[in-house]
């Protein structure tokens, strides 16, 4: 810290991504990527873009959005696309938080809430999940605050329905709902359509899961147009041209080959069937996932021991040393091969 | 605006970014881009680093910064890179301004730098340049503020000497002095390893201009180790993997090929002396220029007149509303034969 950073922000903890590790092969189920390669059409577009790269891209992403709106059925002033959905997720915390209007969130979530709120100067609020996990909407009635809420939730895996988001957004007239979809295409419902009936639900997604392009840096956000209005007055005063030439091309790839898409979320539902029965078979607790990772803790072992010893046999998990859930490690579903390979090593692990 | 946003913001007026038409085609001298394509280098290596989207890009940009460090004869941790040279200029205002340490700029600069202020809430000072556009280092000595300074200068294309800047980061040892480079590759001498010497002095500079990368958006940030600490924790508070696979791989390609990029800035130097002298010929004022595009007006005519009757003829240059310099326009040098079109345009609306 140099003595020149501002004081509000001494106290910051940044976020912490998974590792990416760079000289050494392993499995890497850490970071929730897809182990599909993108889609030939988002390769071949994003190619043929690079090659106009002396120009700016458009800072209306009009011909990404007009792609995007079409395929969730929305229109276009309803959307905005940003450089990965924590872009939008940040613009929601600068638009729309305040010391009046605080953010709230689970305390068990997406790990970033907090982080956005802290480096916004934003006061923030979190609310227990119950002991299983399951989020107790009784909670979240007429706070009228910014509420977040990642559906389904990580690291726990699970969801909740478009009835309770319904309740929720009926009932915070005052306050923004924001539903973090990034993992929806795992199996569950999206509250996309929503956002024509509640002017203050705020839906977010992204490219980088289920579309296979985390390194290209895509999200978007869905909602009312003022809200998409207030989303972009802060865009245009950050960052105008926050998606580039490369990445709106593959992006708009992405959607075209929504084929492709469909088939690697059945792929990856498929192993984590396989997955979750294998857990289970070696004395592993787990919710049932909704999403591409399960989240999983075995009685007889610590969380950080299981991740230590797959590290040691190459295999790559997130574990997170938040005290609530220590025992529990986050594992990113990828192919047939790398699940066996997962189970393998944690039957070694456990039967030693 | 809705109802939602957050009263702090009510008044912001984001940055307009120049007109990127979409249906027509027009001979474009309103953004600064450069006329030339991107190396052959870094479009390969972009289109190479699509094939790996599903993984995501590296938060620590260990080998762009490895690669740019040595280019610019510094070590890593002096360098940071981020998502075109706004994203740094934006963090640079969130990390060390507050209402304590106000930004300080020149009133006629690059007009993102009060709307960054504004979207993070801090105040500022803008210190009127002389008239013709010279700026009085003796106006930013002892400040101890944040001072934002681009040189050259944007839209005046006038500069100061490293000598200046020495002083000025000399004399406000409690305050960074941030030196905005885009346009330093046209013939002017960089500020890049006075960051040895000063601990308080940020330099950015940008991939857009000098180096064919508008589109790819690609800053970068060069300073003392503690100050890209600071810069790194705003980073990783709002968006770790800020660049993406496919703009980090160009990145990588541009630097590479640096006599592609010298011969370029070569042509537009020559380009810029032609545009120069006619414009001359033709009646215009303009100071010497030492950046991609010239700001010129003409005694005879507004330079609304201007602006609009070029766009009529196929020919787009910028023209800013603020009182100071609505007589001016803001034209980017191009090809000799975009040159020769403009002049020509130029000669028919001047001599009507």
């Amino acid at each position: 810290m140099s003595r020149y950073l501002s004081g509000k922000l001494s106290a910051l903890e940044p976020y912490v991504p998974g590792e990416q590790p760079k000289n050494q092969k392993y499995i890497k189920l850490n970071t929730n990527e897809s182990p599909f390669p993108p889609s030939e059409k988002a390769v071949s577009y994003a190619a043929r873009a690079a090659e106009n790269l002396n120009l700016y891209s458009d800072p209306d992403n009009t011909e990404l959005i007009e792609k995007v709106a079409g395929y969730y059925g929305l229109k276009p002033e309803q959307v905005i696309v940003t450089n990965g959905s924590d872009e939008v997720l940040n613009l929601a915390f600068i638009a729309f938080c305040d010391k009046e209007r605080p953010a709230v969130f689970p305390d068990i979530t997406y790990g970033f809430y907090p982080v956005f709120a802290n480096v916004n100067c934003v006061p923030y609020e979190e609310i227990p999940l119950n002991s299983d996990f399951t989020l107790n909407v009784e909670n979240y009635m007429g706070l009228n605050k910014v509420i977040f809420l990642a559906n389904p939730n990580a690291p726990t895996t699970l969801k909740i329905s478009l009835d309770d988001i319904r309740r929720i957004a009926e009932s915070n007239p005052q306050g923004i709902v924001v539903i973090d979809e990034a993992y929806v295409d795992f199996g569950n419902e999206s509250a996309v359509s929503l956002v024509n009936d509640y002017s203050n639900l705020l839906v977010t997604q992204t490219f980088s899961k289920s579309r296979s392009l985390a390194g290209a840096r895509l999200g978007m956000g869905f909602a009312g147009r003022e809200i998409i209005e207030d989303l972009n007055t802060v865009k245009f005063s950050t960052n105008p041209y926050n998606v580039n030439r490369m990445t709106a091309a593959a992006g708009i790839g992405a959607i075209e080959d929504d084929a492709y898409m469909k088939a690697n979320c059945k792929t990856i539902i498929e192993n984590r069937a396989y997955t979750q029965r294998e857990l289970r078979k070696l004395g592993f607790e787990l919710p049932d996932s909704n999403t591409n990772f399960v989240f999983a803790r075995h009685p007889a072992y610590t969380g950080e021991y299981i991740y230590t010893r797959l590290r040691e046999k190459g295999i790559l998990v997130r574990h997170f040393t938040k005290p609530a859930i220590c025992d529990w490690n986050r594992i990113t579903i990828g192919t047939a091969y790398e699940m066996e390979k997962l189970i393998q090593a944690l039957k070694e692990i456990t039967e030693e």
